[in-house]
């Protein structure tokens, strides 16, 4: 019997090596498609040739007689790492010849968009704290100043920045933009724009990542730094200021604020994480990571995102308001009024309620396929000792 | 310029083709290999073959030049498929002879279950409520008896229950697992298990799929069970009842009731659904996508699971306290005392923080793979439209 499973073992063996070298032919050929791209100025980012490529291969799986869901996945997984790899270079949308002076460069988010800059040519200066003195020098010939200071100096720095060039884009990407846009408008005379960039600075693409535009002044002068950003992959989405600040408080500060509360909550309570960790569902799972992510990341960051967030005390107080009323249908043992708060919100959902559990839903079954039972916060008791702690009673 | 883009494109989508082939070509070896283990009854899922499987690709990638995370993320989705496809049939670890009884089979759970029973080889009973007439014959030459009722109905069907023969498991498959285990202690004088699948009736394989099991009584006779669910795929928790129901308080019962919280506090903001969407970063996608999909399932299931958490009143008085604590640093804009509280919760996530960040950033990634930009809730407008509604100010 060892016999034949281990000979269809070593076919499946071989299998897998046809799948890498498959995978390196293919990362070759997306090597040229982007140093090609790159020469003729072409953007990296085709969101038609991608449906229609994964279109195709989707009808020759399924008459292959596989699921075309998992070429779909494969194809997907396999087309972010070209994007990574594809961007050695990049096309400039703008003038070379001024300067990118990044305000607050040295910082993780300022760090990875300099990156971008350079690789499309531009000449880029960082212009951090001790710099004021040098100001006047480092501005001069600037075409675009970008401020990407924490949020709390952010209006602060843009009043103290010295006079720019009348057609230079002076530009934020802090996560509010209000009080910034406010704050540019007064400070510069010429072209003005309110970015909030909605990914971190571990990126290694900006394909598909999604930015905020709030235009402020001039948006003619300013299209050449959207343009960039749509040659770098990234997908802009344009918003009013307050529209946007109103969304960030209910999604951004909220859930921040929601998860800290939550993870001091268990803190408090002394729960035994790993075996949180041990018991948890992939969706329980994903709970306890969504909190316990936070706490890895800048407590100044997440204070400053908080703290900025001035609509926050009285959304919380509705938040608050809410967790009461239901908190009293628990007490209360009130299991029919509970269900009717449910259906009401299950209404406002709407249709989008079956979507994200469908979204969610495929995207717990990766985590799943990534999980590794033997790993560390993974050990099973029951299995390595055979149930020998079975009690009677 | 077009020629040699578009030749390179023909040579990617001859790649992509043989992408076809290989894997269908190892999905027809890894469906051999489950018939050869269904009929020599040997374990689907094996954690060593699966692991060396995986060591030796990631070498054989870095070895060609690709990234050996892309070859492990592939494989292991690949592995998914084939997983829920080997799975016509399993070996029986138990007495076929004898009847599994499943208590409110017709549910979705209890279903899935039944399932996997039937295709181990065993004569699978559905018991309905109205079936209590008929219980004495249904139940008199049965091996295992599966509570697989709601909730608040658990306990009330257990003490109905006839007389079981003395040889007989009495489990179930309820959330929580003091209050059934001592149901059915006090029920029956055989073997007794307390389970808690922690997956959904959607799943397609139990492979990695963990169940927490709580031992009652007779653990030598309940073996059979336990290694049953081993054979299907299953990772097995041991747990004891007490410490299994206040994880469950701290992360299903707190988890969903927070999140009810939420989403009915959206829909008290009357907040615009697709314009956080429209906003979302990946990250923020997946808060909503968390708390959305709560409403896309049954009420009941959710009521039930609320109200049965004895712990939850508490738990969430606490929970008040420590919102109520971190809204007056936000009142009082006391920024430093936050940041304090902020770091001594990542004192007690300690190692944890840090590899949640990893895990879920990996997912966030894959989330952002499978991203389409122009589908429904992702239209963009200022690409569109070119950014015109630039507003002067």
């Amino acid at each position: 019997m060892t016999s034949p499973l281990a000979d269809l073992r070593v076919q499946i063996d071989q299998a897998d090596d046809d799948l890498v070298a498959v995978l390196a032919r293919r990362a070759r050929l997306t090597a040229e498609v982007g140093t090609l791209k790159s020469r003729h100025g072409l953007p990296l980012y085709v969101p038609e040739r991608e449906a229609q490529l994964l279109a195709t291969r989707r009808e020759k799986a399924t008459a292959a007689g596989i699921d075309p869901d998992l070429i779909e996945d494969i194809l997907r997984r396999v087309m972010r790492e070209s994007y990574s790899s594809q961007e050695s270079d990049f096309p400039a949308a703008g003038d070379r010849s001024r300067a990118v002076v990044i305000v607050g460069g040295g910082g993780a988010l300022g760090r990875c968009l300099a990156s971008f800059f350079t690789r499309s040519g531009y000449h880029v200066r960082i212009f951090e704290k001790d710099d004021w003195e040098r100001a006047p020098a480092l501005l001069a010939d600037a075409g675009l100043v970008l401020v990407a200071v924490p949020i709390e100096h952010t209006c602060a720095v843009i009043a103290k920045l010295p006079k720019l060039p009348d057609d230079c884009i002076l530009a934020d990407i802090t996560s509010i933009k209000q009080a910034p846009l406010a704050a540019m408008l007064s400070a510069h005379r010429g072209p003005v724009l309110g970015l909030h960039p909605m990914f971190g600075p571990d990126i290694r693409s900006l394909a598909k990542q999604v930015v905020v535009v709030c235009p402020g002044r001039d948006p003619t002068r300013c299209q050449w730094l959207i343009e960039q950003l749509g040659i770098w992959g990234a997908v802009l989405r344009e918003e009013l200021p307050e529209r946007h600040d109103r969304a960030m408080e209910l999604i951004q500060a909220m859930r921040h604020f929601t998860s800290m509360v939550y993870g001091i909550f268990l803190q408090r309570e002394n729960a035994d994480l790993d075996e949180l960790m041990r018991l948890s569902s992939p969706i329980y799972r994903l709970e306890l990571a969504m909190v316990g992510r936070l706490f890895a990341q800048s407590p100044q960051l997440y204070a400053d995102i908080i703290m900025a967030a001035d609509g926050l005390p009285a959304l919380l107080d509705q938040y608050r308001s809410v967790l009461d009323d239901l908190l009293k249908r628990v007490r209360e043992k009130q299991r029919d009024e509970l269900i009717e708060d449910f259906n009401s919100a299950r209404e406002y959902f709407g249709e989008l309620a079956p979507a994200l559990l469908r979204e969610s839903s495929e995207l717990l079954r990766k985590a799943h396929d990534a999980r590794d039972p033997s790993a560390q916060h993974e050990q099973s008791r029951a299995r390595d000792r055979a149930l020998p702690s079975a009690r009677e009673s």
